[in-house]
């Protein structure tokens, strides 16, 4: 069994770490960090793990995670760049579920985040953690970036058509919805039930952190620039995400269908649903699947994506766990067989 | 008191108007019909009206509906047209909450509603109930066609852009979601609780029979024919609806905060919010109001509106009331001075 | 028209007061204050108010609230206690619709409340503002405790039955149910839409701040002491309130329905429904309507009432309302008329 | 592997036993019928079994079901009872869902499901399949009937204090409150995502089915007769289950938080919550548990009980799964952990 460690696990990303390290196959939790919560046992936070988990958070504690074979940062932006080089050091492989190693470019990185980078090294060593675009790479990995709930969602939507040069960069669209949870469990006035209920809203119109992560993908698969418009919304539910996707197709009469099915032949967890499909969230709620379908609305020139996924699963902490698979040398897909609960 | 009849009023846009008329200082409601609930008090159907609205569902009947001033049809599609030309000829005003009368192609109307028309020359005669676009005429109109919930949110989202030609009519996206009552009070599977609760998805993206509607409004303030796309997606919500519009600016400098501003300045029910603002669908809630936003995402050559209405008022009654209110040439406004029940 | 103030206005309380007085066709809101928020308009905060309200939340004055007609307090526990005494001296009168003056022994309010009460003699003058039971002193009063949620969904529920002696007071059960909004607008994790949507939990099964609340108005009226069990339950939705009320009959063979019928046949806000009846929240959300219905399970010893009302309008702001309506001797119902929105 | 075949599998019920039972590692699923859509995959009906269960729904066919091992009634009330005996002949055991085989008391069974017994023989059979009561029976049945949803979270509340005579069986109150998806997969207006959402109400307040099952464990228990107030609620959510239970306590001074420890320590679905707790119906979602917290509010002779568990799984198909694992001599909790999806 590997040892992994979780620095951060408070959150409901660290909580869906938790339910799926707790039942995988070949890995232990050995310690989770908290320094708000050091001393108390993790089920009395999430009761939902009592009988399952018998562990407590821990102070923050370096030669303790350096102990570990892997350690998950499940942390705000900018405390794994305090931490990681020393882990790194120890020989300790990381995943970082924050956004500190995804952008390549520290300049953007500094614009959006407001803080100057602290290992600029480890930027450039990390490997973005989308194993549907980098698989090889990850597995070898002592550092993985993994990706945020959008840009996963709008990449894998995108991906075939951008290989294959078939949409006209310089007019993409990604139409995003989220639900609630894409906004953490921090004690906030407008994701109360009373504020997020019964409501739909676009929030971030004139600008996203996830807009710069999204281009840089979208950027370096077509090798050249692309100018995107993302617009993201609250949906008034827990878990789910979609990406609904606006290109222009550059050549007419390429059979869609095909192309998505053959991209994603071999992936696990890539489903392409049949022509005419409309893939719903719930479907991969506490999955690590994304389910996608295309569309060519009126026969025009327009190409439309339907992308689903869970924005706590293949959104973050599944995909983590996947990339912690690749790099640990298991099976892809060990620990990641849930079946959606339906209804 | 004008007298006003409803013709099938047993769904949401009949339960709706019920509210509203039975508080509206100017009508009393003489007849509502329901074959399939013929004899039964409105109120044991919708406790909500107890104490408030003393009257039966009753058969259709024609006499009785032309003895009134003004007749709503909230029947599905394909009902009005068989009574609206004896109605008329009655001297009864009418307005259709469906799509009878909206399309003034009726080769487009048969192909979307799969059936003959049973009056053509009265769709001739019919004025689209969009009072931000129409309002003289429907203060003259024997026959109004209460708007589709969608083509209003879009209508009033891109009207002062399509008005002023600063938007490329060959590119246009309408990318729309509309919380479950938009898909009625009938006993189905796919809008139970279980089925659409804690879900997102898209659907009717390879067409849907408002595409039409909006394309025609797009239009006649075009003057030119334009080519749009768009995708409506169901929210797990009642009410409320969201057009999140895209459109390519043929002009660049323009200050389009202020062309909204003064476009609406004079429109009791359309409110554009300030710079950098994202309208919620809650506080339209149960009002006659459309809240609009106006965005240049980074400054590019994409103008971004967002709309929001309620789908079931501004969508559907309360815009019927402000058309019966514009025809019976009462107060605009009276009996739609609600404010949002928030939160 | 009457000049009224709110203190402490941001909360879901203060938001329902708002719209209820916006509207309202006497009274004008000539200053609401908020420490924190003095200077910024209240539509900013609540944009459903945007064209109906203009006005700026100010610091706290007792000059300016003295100026008014009527003040309410909307704001925590122990606030009002602080400023009552000195706006009663000026012959402003005072709806409280916080806790300070609703119980009248001290030593039970300081037990719960977790402090000494700040004036007490104003604790003996204020009438309790349940206009079923005390009508006639709520109009010649200075002071009035609003009551809790609970304790009007309970007492309503219950008055008939303790008027004429028919349930045994030693074993009353009322088996609650409140709408998160109850918990108020709070930045807190446990009301997050992510902890409370799809979710349904008792809470404070040890003891909760209306026990002694609805015990004391369940004393008032039956002379003697009471035993009852109080357990509230949070459900995943915004409004709304069940009290399920079992109490055992004392005397078989009354007609209970014509008990309630008659008791509530004058009372503009009690709405006692036809016999087998099962009161929905939803009809009447956002009004000062209380549903109820009471059934004798199996014909067996037990009564069970089934009461609703709206936790933020019957519960807070419309009753707060109403006892103004009385306390300036305006029409009861001025102000009061609103239609549950239904869907 | 053993072979199993469901009877039934389009509803709620049905769609939560193909998601156990595709992932259970002892058995395979070799028929599964639904006359209505005989033909179709049945992934093409519940898209999140895509990839996980490659089978359609076939016509029923009482051979293929023979040739199983055990076949799942997950059928309406009175269908199974056509087929059962049949089965049991043919050497193949049966799980019903359904009601058929509850209710030991045939003229009751009528009474409540309004007809004739096809099989009275095969009802004395039948063992009553809670494990936490009846295991050793259950293991050696032919015929276990599953318990309902509200039986399985009453019996298991109240069982420590029944089986020690502790509570008064003339006066017990089961305030119960369940998710929407209890009311099933039908196509029906009042449980439209519109109308059951943000509401809350008691139903069946006058008589519901599963009083006189949940009466029948009762009095099993007790070995007389019990008087039960049973009062059902409907819960804006999909799934959940709370049973609030009353008693009054014939002796006091028990150490009850013990007494539930030491019943329940030997259970692996029953978990017994430290003093003071409030289970929450979302931390068993999807799950096979029922969690239990014991209270005595304000030390009075009223003995609280609340028990929550997901009334699809242990409620219904989880249960179902625990018990074939019985009958077929498999590990006990083999396919059954999972853990809550949270949040």
């Amino acid at each position: 069994m590997a040892q992994v460690g979780i620095v951060g696990g408070t959150g409901y990303t660290g909580v869906e770490l938790l339910r799926l390290l707790a039942r995988h196959p070949n890995v232990d939790i050995k310690v989770i960090t908290s320094r708000g919560n050091a001393g108390s046992r993790v089920d009395e936070m999430f009761p939902s793990l009592r009988g399952r988990l018998d562990i407590a958070f821990s102070e923050p504690d370096l030669e303790a995670l350096a102990d570990c074979d892997l350690v998950f940062f499940a942390t705000p932006n900018g405390t794994a760049m305090q931490m990681v080089p020393e882990l790194l050091e120890a020989g300790t492989r990381v995943v970082d579920l924050g956004a500190d190693f995804r952008l390549k470019d520290l300049a953007t990185w500094s614009e959006w985040y407001g803080m100057e980078h602290a290992c600029p090294s480890q930027v450039e060593e990390a490997v973005y953690g989308l194993p549907e675009l980098h698989r090889e790479a990850i597995r070898g990995a002592r550092l993985v970036a993994n990706p945020g709930c959008y840009p996963t969602a709008v990449a894998l939507g995108w991906l075939p058509l951008l290989e294959q040069g078939l949409i006209a960069p310089e007019s993409l669209i990604a139409d995003c919805k989220s639900g609630v949870s894409g906004a953490g469990r921090k004690a906030q006035v407008h994701t109360l039930l009373c504020e997020a209920n019964e409501n739909f809203k676009a929030y971030g119109a004139s600008g996203h952190r996830h807009l710069p992560e999204i281009r840089q993908t979208l950027e370096t698969v077509l090798g050249r620039e692309a100018t995107l418009v993302f617009v993201p919304h609250l949906v008034p539910m827990t878990r789910g995400m979609q990406a609904t996707l606006y290109g222009r197709l550059v050549e007419q009469g390429v059979d869609l269908q095909r192309l998505y099915e053959q991209r994603y032949a071999n992936e696990p967890f890539v489903d392409v649903l049949p022509p005419g499909s409309h893939p719903e969230t719930r479907t991969v709620r506490g999955t690590n699947l994304c389910r996608v379908a295309v569309h060519q609305p009126q026969g025009g020139e327009t190409v439309l994506v339907l992308s689903v996924i869970d924005n706590l699963s293949k959104g973050a902490a599944s995909q983590a766990v996947q990339n912690m698979n690749l790099m640990l040398g298991l099976e892809e897909a060990a620990g990641l067989d849930d079946i959606a609960v339906l209804p």
